[in-house]
C-alpha cells in the first residue's frame, strides 16, 4: 500500500523547489480543498506519488507528463473508515477492481467476518490478498472474535493476540466493539481487548445501536469513539456531543439526520461509511461513491460530504498522508465533472492513473487463497432429523418464542406462538412459522440452536454459512426435508447460500473461502446472488434487504431476538433465553 | 500529569451507569461544547477526575459533592500547543502558579531555550520541575539544538537523542523546525532529526516566517505541519490550504487575519498559542486566556476561539483525553461568566478545584533546580578591549554592514554605514551606531561575533544571556567601558540582563538557572524586568517589544540580518556574511 516515506518526501521537496521536474502535472482543474472547504482553479505537481505543490493555473512547471483535467474537479481519493470487505463476498483484489474505478483508494477494513471463521489466519489472508493493489487496504483488528459469549465462532482472538496485531503498521484501529454489555461490565475478553487497545493508544471503533443517555456515556467513557449503526437525528446529535465520530451509512442518510449532523459536525467528527455492501449493490450502485451521492442528494453540502468521505476518516484513522490535496500528501486523486453527481472519471493512485471511465487501466496482481481457507465447513450435512424440536413434558401444545422479522429492518421483534406437540416433538411444519436452526460448523462445539421465525419464507428452505458474525450454518425453512436439502448443498459447496423448493435448488451462491467469500470476480458473484434473491422472492420472503436480514438473524448484538448455535438470544438483556416458554 | 488510565475509566463507567455516586457534580452550568459548537444547560458528573456523563439539568445524580455553577459557562481547560516556558523567565512551578488560575491546564512546551544551554539535562530539568503540578506539562523535543550551524549553542541534540526522547510518553512532538534552509536542503543534522521524528510518526512543529509559494510547499512536503510565526491574511490562507495548522499568536491577531482564518479553519486547523510571554505581561495581561480575549475582541467567534484554544490544539497533539467536555475525557474544567471577557472564575484540574477567583487553592510541590543548572556562564567577564573591532588594511574608513532595528518588529533590516578607522581599529564609539558583540559562553568554542546596530541604545550598554536561541552573552552599547560593565554584572550573576549607564546599573534581572530562567516567583522577576524596561527606555531604546527585540537579535532564523558568536548572519541566504564590506 502507498505510504509516505523519506524517499517520496525527498523527491517532492526537490520538485516543489523547482530543482527537478515533476513526474506529472495535472493542469486545468478545479481543486476541492477539503481542509478549507474551498474550490479554486489550480495545477497539481506530483513527484514520487506525492503532491509536491499546488500551483496557480498560470505557473510554469516542468514535468515529465502533463494531464489536462479539462476544467474538471480534482478531489482526494475516497477513504472508507468502516467496512467489511467480506460483505461484498469477494477477496480484496476483486473488491479493488470494482471500487478503485469508483474513486475509493483507501479502506480501513475490519476483517471480523473472516476472523470469526479463521482467526488470525483470516486476518493474514486479507492482508496478503491486499498487497500490491492500487487500493490501500488498512485493517482494523477485530475485537469481536467471537462477538459475544453467546455463540461459537471458529476462533478466539485473545487480548494478547489483538495487541500483537495492533502493533503492525497496517493495523490502524480496534474493530467495532459490539458487545456493549461486556464493555459496560468491564470484565471478560472484550473488556480486556479494549484495555489492550487503549493501552496502545489505538483508535477504537464502536457499534452502539440505539444506545443513549447514561449507557452511551458509559460506553464512550470506556474508550469507544465511533458509531456507524442506524441513528435518528436525536441519536446523531447525542453522539456528536459526546465526542463520538458519527459514521453515517446508507440507512442513516435521511434528510433529517443529515441536517442535524451537518449543523454540528464542525470537528471532523462526521464520516460517510459503507459498512456492508452486497456484491450486486456494489455492481449496480457503487460503493462509498454511492453513499456520497445519496448524502448530497438528501441535503449534505457536496464539499462537506467529500470531507466526510476523505479528510475526516483519514484523520480519524491517523492517516495524515491523505484526505486532502496538499503538499506532502499522497497523490490519491479523482477527477470528476460534478460534485453533486459524483462519478470518478479518472483515478490516480499515488500519482499513477489506475482507472478511467469506470474501468481499471492497470493489471491487478494474481492471488489465490490458501488451501486451508477452502476447507472451513467442518460438519457433515445435517439430516432431516436434525430439524426436529423436542418438547419437554407431556403437554399437547407449547408456547414458544418467535423471532418476528421486520420487512424494512434487519432488527427483529420478539413474539410468541402456540404450537402443537406430537410424540414429544413440536409440530411446526403445519404452522405458518419457519423453523430456524444454527449448526456450529467450525468443528469446535457441535452445538445447535433452534428458533421459530415469522415473516420469513412461505415455502421451501434456505441455508447459509454467511451468517454474522460466527458464520455458522443457518438453515431456515418450512419443512425438515427442504431444510436438509438446502443445508446439504451449502456444506458440499464448502460454504455459501442455497434456496430450495421441493428437491430443486432455485438459487445458490458459492462462497468457498472461509464459507463466506468467493474467489471469483464481483460480477460472477453478483449474478449468482441475483438469482438467489429471485429464489428468495419465489419462496415468499419479502424484505427490503433479504440477504442481510437472513445474514444477521444470527447476530446477537443486533436487536432484538436472535438465534445462535447456543440458542435464542435476547439482545437487550444480553443472554440466552429458552425457546419454549411453557 | 493527568492522563486517562484504566482505573479512571472504570470508575467513570460505573458512575455513568449509576452504579456508584459521582465524586463531584457540577450543576447549573451552560456547557460550551467545543465538538459541536453548541452551548446548552447541563450537569457534569465527574468520577476519578474524568467526566463520566453530561446530564440534563433535571436529571438526578447521586454525588459525594455538588458544586452549583451559578448559571455560568463551563468550558474545557485551555490547551497551549506552542510555547516556551523559559520565555516567562521562571520554572514550571512558578509558571503554573500564574497560568492555572487563568484556566490554562495543559501546555505542550518546547524547552529549546534551556536545551540550547544544557542539552538533554535541560529537557530533563523541565520535565522534573513539572511533576505533580495542577498543570499538565507535555514537552516537545527540541529540534533546534542548535537552531542552525551558524552559531554555537551549549549542546547538540543529535538525531539519536531526539529519537530516544520522542519515545517518552510526555514528549508529544518535534519542536519547531526553524532552519528551513536545512529542511529544504534535506541534509545535515536538522534533516536527520526531522526524518527520525517522521519515522516515529511524531507531530512536527514548524517555524516558517513569511515562507510562501514553492518554498512553503517544499517545507510542508518535508513533513512540517504547523506555523506560529507572524502571518498576514494571505499567508494564513496559504497555510490553511496547504494542510498547515495555523497557530495564531498575539502579533498575528489582526481583524483581517482572524477573518480570513476563521472562514477556512473548518478542520480543527486553527489554534491560538502564546509562544513567548514575558513575565510582566504574564502578570498583567495573562497567558492563553489573554490571547483568547484578544482574538474574540478582534472578531473571532467566542466558541471558535475556545475551540482553537482547547480541542484543536489537543487534537493536533494527539491528546484525545481533553479539549472537550464529554464522557471519558479529563475533567479539566473552567467556570466563567462571559465568553467574550473570558476570566477563569473557578478551575478544576482532573475534577479537583485548583484555583478560584484568580488564585491557586492548592499548594504546589517544592522543587529546587540542580546545582549544575546554576553554573552555565562559563566565561570570565569580557574586558573593555574585547569591544574593539579591528579593520583590515590601511584605509581610513570602512563600509560596514548594519543591523537596522525596527521599532515595531523583532525583524531587522540590513543596512550599511561608513565608519572611520584609527590605528587599525574601527571608530564606532563616535558614530550614532551601537556595537553588538556575542560571546560564546558555554565554554565550548570561545568565539565572538561583532556587528553594528542602528536604532538600539542612544547611550549606555546592555548585556544579556537571554539571547535566542543559543543564549550566548550578547552585549550592545555605545561605549566599550559601559559594555564591559554590563557584561560583568551578567557574568557574575550567573546569567541575566543588565542595563548600565556610566558606572551605574540602572536595571537588571537575575536569571541564574541556565542563564535564562529565575528560580523565583513570576511577580519578583516581573518587578525586576519592569525596572530593566525602564532602564532601556532611559538609555533611549524605544521599541514595542524591547526585551524580545534584543533577545532575538541573535536569532539567525528570524529575518533579516542577525548576529551570533560566529558573526553576522544573512537570514534569507542562510549564511555568515562579513561585517566589513570594503
Amino acid at each position: 500500500m502507498a505510504r509516505l516515506d523519506p524517499a517520496r518526501r525527498r523527491k517532492a521537496v526537490d520538485v516543489a523547489r523547482g530543482r527537478a521536474p515533476a513526474d506529472l502535472v495535472l493542469t486545468n482543474v478545479r481543486l476541492v480543498n477539503t481542509l478549507t472547504g474551498e474550490i479554486y482553479p489550480a495545477q497539481v505537481a506530483i513527484a514520487a506519488g506525492v503532491v509536491a505543490a499546488v500551483l496557480r493555473p498560470c505557473d510554469g512547471v516542468p514535468a515529465a507528463e502533463v494531464v489536462d483535467g479539462g476544467g474538471r474537479y480534482v478531489v482526494p481519493g475516497l477513504v472508507d473508515s468502516h467496512l467489511h470487505i467480506e460483505s461484498t463476498m469477494v477477496l480484496p483484489p476483486a473488491f479493488a477492481a470494482v471500487v478503485v474505478p469508483r474513486g475509493v483508494l483507501t479502506v480501513i477494513a475490519d476483517p471480523h467476518e473472516i476472523a470469526n471463521v479463521m482467526g488470525t489466519a483470516g486476518v493474514e489472508l486479507m492482508a496478503e490478498a491486499s498487497r500490491g493493489l492500487p487500493l490501500d487496504v488498512f485493517l482494523q483488528v477485530p475485537s469481536c472474535v467471537p462477538a459475544t459469549t453467546l455463540e461459537t465462532a471458529g476462533a478466539e482472538l485473545e487480548p494478547g493476540l489483538v495487541g500483537a496485531l495492533l502493533a503492525r503498521e497496517e493495523m490502524l484501529a480496534l474493530g467495532e466493539v459490539m458487545d456493549f454489555h461486556a464493555v459496560l461490565a468491564q470484565e471478560g475478553r472484550v473488556a480486556e481487548v479494549l484495555r489492550e487497545a487503549l493501552r496502545r493508544g489505538a483508535v477504537v471503533e464502536g457499534h452502539a445501536p440505539g444506545l443513549s443517555g447514561r449507557d452511551l456515556a458509559a460506553y464512550v467513557a470506556a474508550g469507544v469513539t465511533s458509531d456507524h449503526t442506524f441513528v435518528t437525528p436525536e441519536l446523531a446529535v447525542e453522539r456528536l456531543r459526546s465526542g463520538v465520530t458519527l459514521q453515517l451509512q446508507m440507512k442513516s442518510l435521511t434528510p433529517e439526520t443529515i441536517r442535524a449532523a451537518a449543523q454540528l459536525a464542525r470537528s471532523l467528527n462526521l464520516c460517510l461509511v459503507t459498512d456492508d455492501v452486497m456484491p450486486d449493490d456494489l455492481m449496480t450502485r457503487g460503493h462509498l461513491d454511492h453513499v456520497l451521492r445519496v448524502a448530497v442528494a438528501r441535503g449534505l453540502d457536496p464539499v462537506e460530504a467529500l470531507r466526510a468521505a476523505t479528510l475526516a476518516p483519514a484523520r480519524r484513522m491517523g492517516l495524515e498522508d491523505r484526505g486532502a490535496i496538499a503538499p506532502g500528501r499522497l497523490a490519491h486523486l479523482v477527477l470528476t465533472s460534478s460534485l453533486e453527481e459524483f462519478r470518478a472519471e479518472a483515478v490516480f493512485h499515488a500519482g499513477r492513473l489506475v482507472a478511467a471511465a469506470g474501468e481499471l487501466t492497470v493489471p491487478l496482481p494474481a492471488w489465490s487463497p490458501p488451501a486451508a481457507s477452502l476447507q472451513t465447513v467442518r460438519i457433515p450435512p445435517p439430516p432431516p432429523e436434525a430439524f426436529r424440536v423436542p418438547a419437554p413434558g407431556s403437554a399437547a401444545a407449547v408456547t414458544v418464542r418467535v423471532i418476528e422479522m421486520q420487512p424494512q429492518s434487519t432488527y427483529t421483534a420478539p413474539g410468541t406462538a402456540r404450537l402443537g406437540v406430537r410424540s414429544g416433538v413440536v409440530e411446526w411444519e403445519s404452522s405458518d412459522l419457519c423453523l430456524a436452526a444454527v449448526f456450529e460448523r467450525h468443528g469446535r462445539a457441535g452445538t445447535v440452536g433452534y428458533g421459530f421465525v415469522r415473516g420469513a419464507l412461505r415455502q421451501g428452505a434456505v441455508a447459509t454459512t454467511w451468517a454474522h458474525d460466527s458464520h455458522n450454518l443457518l438453515v431456515v425453512g418450512r419443512s425438515a426435508a427442504e431444510m436438509a436439502a438446502a443445508a446439504r448443498w451449502v456444506v458440499e459447496a464448502g460454504g455459501g447460500m442455497a434456496a430450495v423448493r421441493g428437491g430443486e435448488v432455485l438459487g445458490a451462491v458459492r462462497l468457498p473461502v472461509a464459507g463466506i467469500v468467493s474467489d471469483r470476480p464481483v460480477s460472477e458473484v453478483a449474478a449468482e446472488l441475483a438469482q438467489y434473491r429471485r429464489a428468495l422472492e419465489a419462496l415468499g420472503f419479502v424484505h427490503d434487504s433479504p440477504i442481510m436480514a437472513l445474514g444477521v438473524l444470527t447476530l446477537p448484538v443486533s436487536p432484538a431476538l436472535k438465534l445462535t448455535d447456543r440458542g435464542l438470544v435476547d439482545v437487550q438483556a444480553g443472554r440466552i433465553v429458552p425457546l419454549i416458554i411453557e
